[in-house]
């Protein structure tokens, strides 16, 4: 079923084919070191790039006003009349190109949960593992609550981040009522919302299973009525049940392969916290950032920029890939990039909350020059 | 697929029957007038009454104990090491009789927003309903993060919730650390852990849709999955694609007597603010509670108990359905209701946090003494 899906799915029809599949990595939009804490400006700032990416083929004319409230804001966030009628104003984007699924990572959330419990093991026998996959369930979709609202809500004291006020679709300059709780607006508060119409998509609900740890079934016919209703699915690496071993951890990783083998975006973005796969760890002062590498049919790796002295590339990619697994699991990220460009998806690996990765969002990559800092991974086709 | 799972789900190995499904109206465990606003207490009987109710025919040994913390526990919330360690005992409780489904109404969560933008009336080419449609979605889902923690997660400060200690199925004593910050704990608390091993699962996003706000699909087969890894399936009413509208508002009542209808529960279960179904306004001062319905293979009801004065009982129903229509959906409550008791699976709607609402849980209800609050709803058969 999922299957045809996807190839209705393939359909030459522009409005109806996925243009990005976006991870956003743990490592980039939590603090790893801290429980269950986000990275709020990672957030904020992924959120900003994906709307005008969404917007670049869509700036005809000024979005559709309609009075509204940020209704995306939490119990006891101070009401921000900017926000309010801006958000709304914001979902006007609905002429967004919002044919985008984002995936994202657990980072401080749910690995804890799911390390302490052995949920990736199995065995829903063991109290304590049951415990886990209720505990890490909680925990990584308390995550995509929050990652659903970041996308959806109007984001505040813009002033506080440039970068978004630079890109962001439209600003409301006001002066917010005297007394309002939030201090830090009181006086002149620039605001904008994304307004992106997200819809969260937890995969262990929706039915996605696996066996002996491999993907043994998943639902992506909702995920495609979603798009074609003009909704930004956001999925996440989840605790899920498995034919075998009872229960296992499904990454983000692993979902987004599976989805751009039935859906062929037109490119697919890795979000995370460095500027992308290095021939060593990015911390030895000599390591050196792979900007270009190419996967042939049979999937060996070859690195193209820039040319290394050393003879056997892959060999100094692997021994990268193994140095690299305990800062952000670049090692999957590889290993899923590698099936996906072998399919002809070119896959962008970049540092979230930077130039290069808004350019890659918006699928703006070019590894002529020297003035994009990030990985490409590309089929040697 | 749904059908046969539910075919697979009829057989007759008590492990794999559904016990009860249970609705908590948003009427019961919100606080209707105020937005986004959970009954804690009603919430946290509710929660204690259902793992009694579980804990009921598995009485036998202590339950395992696993040292471990609380995590369920949001962030930001005081440790608590009585919780910490009886949480992860409470989730020994798996020898529970588990074979529940929860399914929970908004309340005061996406209310609002559906109502504000008109998202049950469709039309997502209107800025407004998507908006709202995203909106709704986020309340809801964020209301059942609450409801699964809720139901994972040990109960604290049960001192100032007797009934809790009553049904508590292990009580710690423990004096907290000097200094904790939680100030009500100071000094001596009493703690349990209701540790439900519960897992949301959001229609929408499980693929459930409408045609012409009719169910037009569902996807049970992951319910029944979770149901046999020994799982609570947390469902609620959701904003959902329709397939003529564009979108629509699903109702919890609906989810339940579908679920009714392909699970075959040995009873149903409403948790509501009132004790049950009137013959006109509760708030009247004559107003009789109805204690026994019964529907014939028509549909036809009658009113068993009590006998009323008036000659058409239907009509006399009817009359309340209406007037009670304001105050908490009474209306859809008794036509779905009527419909799965026509299946020969007993109805009880009833009062939650009550002595009422805890033998409605546990099956243990009869209409020939006074001594049970509550409206039976059964078939005539």
């Amino acid at each position: 079923m999922a299957e045809e899906a996807a190839q209705e799915q393939r359909s030459p029809d522009p409005t109806r084919s996925v243009r990005c599949i976006v991870k956003l990595g743990g490592a980039a939009i939590t603090n790893k070191g801290e429980l269950e804490s986000i990275n709020e400006n990672n957030l904020r700032s992924a959120c900003a790039q994906l709307r005008q990416a969404m917007s670049e083929s869509n700036s005809d004319g000024a979005p559709e006003k309609v009075l509204g409230m940020d209704w995306s804001r939490k119990r006891g966030d101070s009401a921000d009349p900017a926000v309010d009628a801006e958000w709304i104003t914001g979902m006007a984007g609905l002429g967004l190109e919002t044919n985008f699924i984002v995936v994202h990572g657990a980072g401080s959330f749910g690995h804890f949960q799911a390390s302490r419990s052995g949920v990736h093991k199995g065995g829903l026998h063991s109290t304590l593992v049951k415990a886990g996959f209720v505990a890490t369930r909680i925990s990584v979709t308390s995550l995509n609550q929050e990652i659903v609202r970041a996308l959806a809500r109007g984001i505040q004291n813009s002033l506080l981040c440039p970068l978004l006020c630079a890109v962001g679709p439209s600003i409301v300059i006001t002066r917010l009522p005297v007394g309002t709780s939030d201090e830090k607006n009181h006086g002149t508060a620039y605001s904008f919302a994304e307004g992106i119409p997200s819809v969260g998509m937890s995969p262990f609900a929706c039915g996605w299973t696996t066996k002996q740890r491999k993907l043994a079934s998943s639902n992506t016919s909702q995920i495609i009525q979603s798009l074609h209703a003009g909704f930004v699915p956001v999925l996440h690496g989840d605790a899920v049940l498995d034919e075998l071993l009872d229960c296992t951890i499904l990454s983000g990783d692993v979902i987004i392969r599976h989805l751009a083998q039935l859906l062929s975006p037109k490119y697919v973005v890795f979000l995370t916290d460095v500027h992308g796969v290095y021939d060593r760890p990015p911390t030895e002062p000599d390591a050196v950032l792979l900007r270009e590498i190419e996967v042939d049919e049979d999937g060996r790796w070859s690195i193209v920029k820039p040319v290394l002295l050393q003879g056997n590339n892959n060999k100094g990619v692997e021994i990268s890939v193994a140095s690299h697994d305990t800062t952000g699991g670049m090692e999957t990220k590889i290993l899923e990039a590698a099936v996906i460009a072998r399919l002809g998806i070119d896959v962008y690996i970049t540092k979230a909350g930077t130039d290069h990765s808004l350019r890659a969002l918006k699928g703006d990559v070019s590894t002529d020059t020297e003035d994009w800092l990030g990985t490409v991974i590309r089929s040697s086709r």
